[in-house]
C-alpha cells in the first residue's frame, strides 16, 4: 500500500518560515532563489511519489537476489527507479558546480533525501553512500582520482559503497585486518569486508569501494589504517572501463528490514588481490573516513525522519478510513477512529514529533551551509561547532523516534497493523536499523557526552541553550504562548543542570565515567532541541494566525507545539532526575545472575 | 539459537520471599506445599528449556503451511511438543481437581506459563487459547457440556479457540454478525470470524470453538450477542467423535511474527450451518466472554515479560561473548562489551524492568488466588478489586515494555541484531502482537481510568497507594534504602495527583473525556507499581544481605531496584505533568492537515 505523499508544505514552512531561506544568502548561493528551491522540491516530490514510493512494498516482499557468481539482481524496478534519479540529476544536487553538480544548499539536499527515504528507504541507501564516497574522494583524494571518478560519481553513473566493518571491527575499526600490499603505483587489496550497503547490484554500470585497510608494515591501531579506493571494474586512463577487479559478493545478509536493500558481504583479493588505490595519506585512513561521518550520521538521522513521516501518514490513512464505535466528539456511531481520543493521541504524538524531528535536522543543514560557506573563518567555525554538537543529536534521538513512531503506527492500525499486508510493519522492520548503523546511538551519545560536550567545556552547547532561551523569552512575552516559554525555560535549566553534572564527571572521573550518563543526556538534549524548534514554529504559527491567516495548517502546528512542550519534553526532562541520581547500579549490577 | 533458561531463581524469590507462598495459606490448596512448588517450577523449566524452546527458530523460519482443504500443518516439532506438555499434566495445573486439574494456585500456574511463552510464544498461545474455552465452558455452560468437553480440554487432548472478531467488529463487538439459527437442541451458524488464534492445526485431536454470534431475531448492538460452542469434530454423547463439523479455515494470515501460530480466518456454514450449541444465557455472549477476558489479560501481560525475559538473557549472551574495544572498568583491550558503561545500561535497564513486571504480574496472580479462594467474602471482593485495577496495568503495561524491551536487545547486538539468523529480531516481531490482542493497550487504558477508576472513585487504586507507602516507610526506615523510599513516596504522590485529576475529568465532562487521560495514567501507574514491587524486593534483598547471605543474587536485586526506582520510575513521574497540562492539543490537532 502506498500512502506516501512528500510534506513539501511542512518542509516549505521549515526552510522559509523558520530558517527564513537562510542559507540562500550565504556566499556561494547567489543562483539560488526562494522559487527555484520550491521548484525543486515540487519535482522531487514527483519522483519520490509517483517513481519511488510506489516500489516500497515490491523492494520488501521481492528483496534481492543474489546468483552463483555473487552478481545481484535488484528488485523489480529498482534499477530503472534507481536511474530516473540519476538521470534527473538528483544525486548531485548538494554538490559544487565545481564537481559538476548543482550547488545547492545542504538544506534542500537534506529535504529532498527526506523524501527519497520515506519513499523508498531501501533504494534511498544506495545514492546516501554515494555521497559518502563523493566527499571522500573530494576531499582526500589526488587530482587524478578526483577526475578519474567523481564525475561518474556526481552523475549516479556510478555508486560508491563505505567498507569498515569487519567480524571482529565493529564500533572498534582499530581491529581492521584488511591487508594492502603495495604493488607499482597501486596495491593488491584482501580480507572480507561485511554490511557493506548496496555493496553489489544492478542499478549502475560500476561501483567505487572505498576500503579501510592496512599496509603489511603497517603498526597495530587506529595508525596503521589507510584508506583505499577499489572499484568494482577497473577504470581505464581515459574513463573507460576496463577489467573486473578481484572483489565479490560472497552473501547477502538476510535481514529484519531494507530487504530491497543489499547488505553484502564482500571478498577482495579472492585471486591475484583487488588492485586498489590510496585515498590521502598513509595511516590517516580513519581520520579520512570520519570527515564524512558527520555527515553520513545527519543523513541516517534524516532517513529516521522519513520514515517516521511515511508511518504517519500510513496510520492517518487508516485511521480516517477505519470505523468503530461512538465517537466522543460528534457523538455518531461509526466513526472515523481518528475520532477516539486514545488514536487521536497518537496520531498527534507520531505527526508532532515527526515535525519536530524534521525542523530541528534542517536547522542543522542549514548549519552545515553556513560552516561551508560562512562569510567569514569566525562563522564557519561557529556553524560548525554548532553542527558538531547537533549531529550525533539528530543521528540517534530521530533514529529512536523513528523506530518508536513506526511501532505506533501500527499500533494505530490494531490487529490490521501485524499483517504485513497492511505495510505498516515493514515500518518497524525498516526502521529499526537506523539506530545501529553509522555508528549505534550508544557511540552517538558518546561522542556527545564525551568527544563534543568535554573539549569545549559545553561552550557550542552553552551557545544553543542560549538560543533556546531567548525563544522561551519570546513565548513567554505572549500571553496565548507564554505556559509554553515557561515550559522550554524549564526544559532548557534542566539541560544546562545535567551539563554541568556531566562535565563536573568528565573532569572528574574521565571520558571512560561519561559514558554511563550519556544516553539520558543525549535523550534529554534531544527532547528540548525538538522542543525548541516548536517554540520557533509555534511563534510563527500565531504570527501568522494573528495577520489573519484562515491556512488550518497554523492551528495544528500549534498543537503539534503544544504537544511537544507540553506533553513530551516532561519525558526528556525526567532524563536530569536520572542523570543526577548518579550511576552506581550500573556498576553492582551482574550479568551473568 | 536457543538462549532461554526458565528464570527459576527469580520466580522463587518472587514466590517465596516477596510473597511468602501466601496462596498456599489459602482454603483448597492444603495438598500444595513449597516443596511442591519447588518441584513444579523445576520440571516446568525442563520442558519449556530442553523441547519448547529448541522449536522457536523453527516455527518463526517455517511457520504453519496451510493446505487447499484448509488443513494445516504447523511447524516440524510443533505438534508433538504440544502433546508432551499435555501428556506432562501441564494443561490442568491451574484447573480444579473437580474439572480434572491440578488444583495449584494461580501463582504457580503464570509463572509456568511465562516459561512456556518465553520458551516458545507462538506455541504457547494454543494452550492459552484453551484455558479461555475451558474457562468460559466452566462459568456458564450446562451440565452436560460440562461433562461432554471439559475432561478433553482440561487434559489438552481437545484446544480451544476464541472466536470474536469479524472484519467490521474490532474493539467495538457490539456489531458482530456472525448468524445462530435454532435448529432442535442447537444452532446453525453462519459467517465469518477473523484473528482466530490456533483457530485449525494438527497438533490435538479435535478443535472447541468458542463463538459470539447473533439469533435472526436478537437486537442490534450488545444485547443481542450470544455465545455459541462449536466444535470442529462433532461429539457424540458418549464423548467419542463425530463426523466433521462445516467450519473451515479459509485462509491464514502473512504476518509481522508468531509465524509459528496459525493465525486463521475462519468460515462457518458455507455448507448447511456449522452445528453449534448456546453456551450461557441468550444475549449475554459478550458478558460471558468478559469473564474470562480479564485473565486471557493477564495471561497476555505474562507472555509479554516470557518474552522480556528471553531478550534479556539474549542479549546477555552475546554481549558477554562479544568482545570489542577497551575495558572502561578493567582497562584491559578487547573487553566483552557487557563492560561498556552503555551496553551495561542497556543490559540492566533490560534486566531490571523485566523481574519488576514479573514481581507485579505474579504478585496479581497471588490476589487472582484470593479472590477465587478467600476465606471470606471480604476478602475474596477486597482481592477482585484489587485484580481489577492491577490486569489492565500488567497487560498493557508489560507488553508495551516488552516491545521496548526485544528492541532494546537488538540495540546490544549491534548490525548482528538486525540479521535474522541471530534471533534478537524475531524477539521484536513476536512481541509486536501482544500490545494489541485481547483488547488493545488502548482498551486497558479506558478500562483502568475510564470503568474501574471511576465506579469505585478510585477506592481500590486508593487501597493499593496506601501499600506502596508502607513500603516506602519501610524503605525510609533504613539508612541505605532511604533515598529509594523517598524516590518511591514522590512518584506516589504523582500517582495520586493524577488520580484526582482523572476523577475530576470524568465527573465534569464524563468518560469519554477520560479517555484523553487514559494511556498517560496507566503509564504513570505502570511505571509506579513496578517500582513498588522493587521496592519490596530491595528489602528483603538487604534482609538476606544483612543476615549474611553471600548469595550475588542479592547484591545484583539491589542494584536492580535502584535502577527502577532512580532511573526509571523518573519516566513514568512526567506522566503526572502530561496529565496536568490539559489534554486541548488533542482536540485542536487536525489529523488531515
Amino acid at each position: 500500500m502506498n500512502y506516501y505523499a512528500a510534506p513539501v508544505r511542512d518542509m516549505r514552512f521549515v526552510l522559509e518560515e523558520l530558517l527564513s531561506h537562510r542559507s540562500l544568502a550565504l556566499p556561494g548561493f547567489e543562483e539560488a532563489s526562494p522559487d527555484l528551491i520550491d521548484a525543486v522540491l515540487e519535482e522531487a516530490a514527483k519522483l519520490a511519489n509517483d517513481v519511488w514510493a510506489p516500489l516500497n512494498d515490491v523492494g520488501d516482499k521481492q528483496g534481492t537476489q543474489r546468483h552463483e557468481d555473487g552478481s545481484i539482481t535488484t528488485a523489480p524496478g529498482f534499477a530503472e527507479a534507481y536511474q530516473a534519479y540519476a538521470e534527473g540529476g538528483w544525486n548531485g544536487i548538494g554538490v559544487s558546480e565545481a564537481l559538476g553538480g548543482q550547488n545547492l544548499p545542504e538544506v534542500v539536499a537534506s529535504a529532498v533525501q527526506e523524501m527519497l527515504h520515506g519513499a523508498n528507504m531501501a533504494l534511498g541507501l544506495c545514492p546516501m553512500l554515494t555521497a559518502g564516497a563523493i566527499e571522500a574522494i573530494a576531499h582526500h583524494g589526488s587530482d587524478e582520482q578526483k577526475a578519474l571518478y567523481l564525475p561518474k560519481l556526481v552523475e549516479g553513473t556510478w555508486t560508491g559503497t563505505m567498507n569498515l566493518t569487519e567480524p571482529q571491527a565493529g564500533s572498534d575499526l582499530s581491529k581492521v585486518r584488511t591487508k594492502a600490499v603495495p604493488e607499482g603505483n597501486h596495491y593488491r587489496i584482501s580480507g572480507q569486508k561485511i554490511y557493506i550497503t548496496w555493496g553489489e547490484h544492478d542499478a549502475a554500470e560500476n561501483i567505487i569501494h572505498l576500503v579501510l585497510a592496512r599496509k603489511p608494515d603497517a603498526p597495530e591501531g587506529n595508525k596503521g589504517i589507510s584508506l583505499f579506493l577499489v572499484p568494482k571494474l577497473l577504470v581505464n586512463a581515459d574513463g573507460s572501463l576496463g577489467e573486473r577487479n578481484d572483489v565479490t559478493c560472497a552473501s547477502i545478509e538476510h535481514k529484519l528490514g531494507i530487504h530491497g536493500s543489499p547488505t553484502c558481504t564482500l571478498s577482495f583479493g579472492e585471486k591475484d588481490g583487488a588492485i586498489g588505490y590510496l585515498v590521502g595519506e598513509e595511516g590517516r585512513g580513519l581520520n579520512h573516513m570520519f570527515t564524512m561521518m558527520n555527515e553520513a550520521r545527519h543523513k541516517v538521522g534524516v532517513q529516521g525522519i522519513g520514515l517516521a513521516e511515511r508511518a504517519c501518514q500510513h496510520a492517518v490513512a487508516y485511521a480516517l478510513d477505519r470505523t468503530q464505535g461512538r465517537s466522543p466528539r460528534s457523538g455518531k456511531s461509526d466513526c472515523s477512529i481518528s475520532d477516539h481520543l486514545d488514536v487521536r493521541r497518537m496520531l498527534l504524538s507520531m505527526r508532532a514529533r515527526t515535525d519536530a524531528l524534521r525542523a530541528l535536522a534542517l536547522t542543522c543543514a542549514a548549519e552545515l551551509d553556513s560552516a561551508r560557506h560562512g562569510a567569514s573563518d569566525a562563522e564557519r567555525e561557529r556553524a560548525q561547532a554548532r553542527v558538531d554538537v547537533l549531529i550525533p543529536v539528530i543521528k540517534s534521538f530521530s533514529t529512536d523516534q523513528a523506530v518508536d513512531i513506526a511501532s505506533m503506527g501500527i499500533q494505530v492500525h490494531g490487529g490490521m497493523g501485524y499483517v504485513e499486508e497492511t505495510g505498516a510493519a515493514q515500518l518497524l522492520r525498516d526502521a529499526r536499523i537506523a539506530p545501529i548503523y553509522e555508528g549505534t546511538n550508544g557511540i552517538q551519545a558518546l561522542d556527545l557526552a564525551g568527544r563534543k560536550l568535554q573539549r569545549d567545556n559545553g561552550a557550542a552547547l552553552t551557545a544553543l541553550m542560549d538560543d533556546v532561551d531567548a525563544t522561551a523569552e519570546q513565548l513567554k512575552a505572549q500571553p496565548s504562548l507564554s505556559s509554553l516559554g515557561d515550559a522550554l525555560a524549564a526544559g532548557n535549566g534542566d539541560l544546562r543542570a545535567a551539563m554541568k553534572r556531566v562535565l563536573e564527571q568528565g573532569q572528574a572521573e574521565g571520558v571512560d565515567a561519561v559514558q554511563a550518563y550519556a544516553t539520558p543526556f543525549l535523550n534529554l538534549a534531544g527532547h528540548l532541541l525538538c522542543a525548541w524548534q516548536m517554540g520557533e514554529a509555534a511563534l510563527k504559527a500565531q504570527a501568522a494566525m494573528d495577520q489573519g491567516s484562515d491556512d488550518p495548517f497554523y492551528p495544528h502546528k500549534l498543537a503539534c507545539a503544544e504537544y511537544v512542550i507540553s506533553q513530551w519534553l516532561p519525558v526528556g526532562r525526567a532524563q536530569r532526575a536520572v542523570i543526577e541520581s548518579g550511576m552506581q547500579c550500573l556498576h553492582a549490577f551482574d550479568a551473568q545472575v
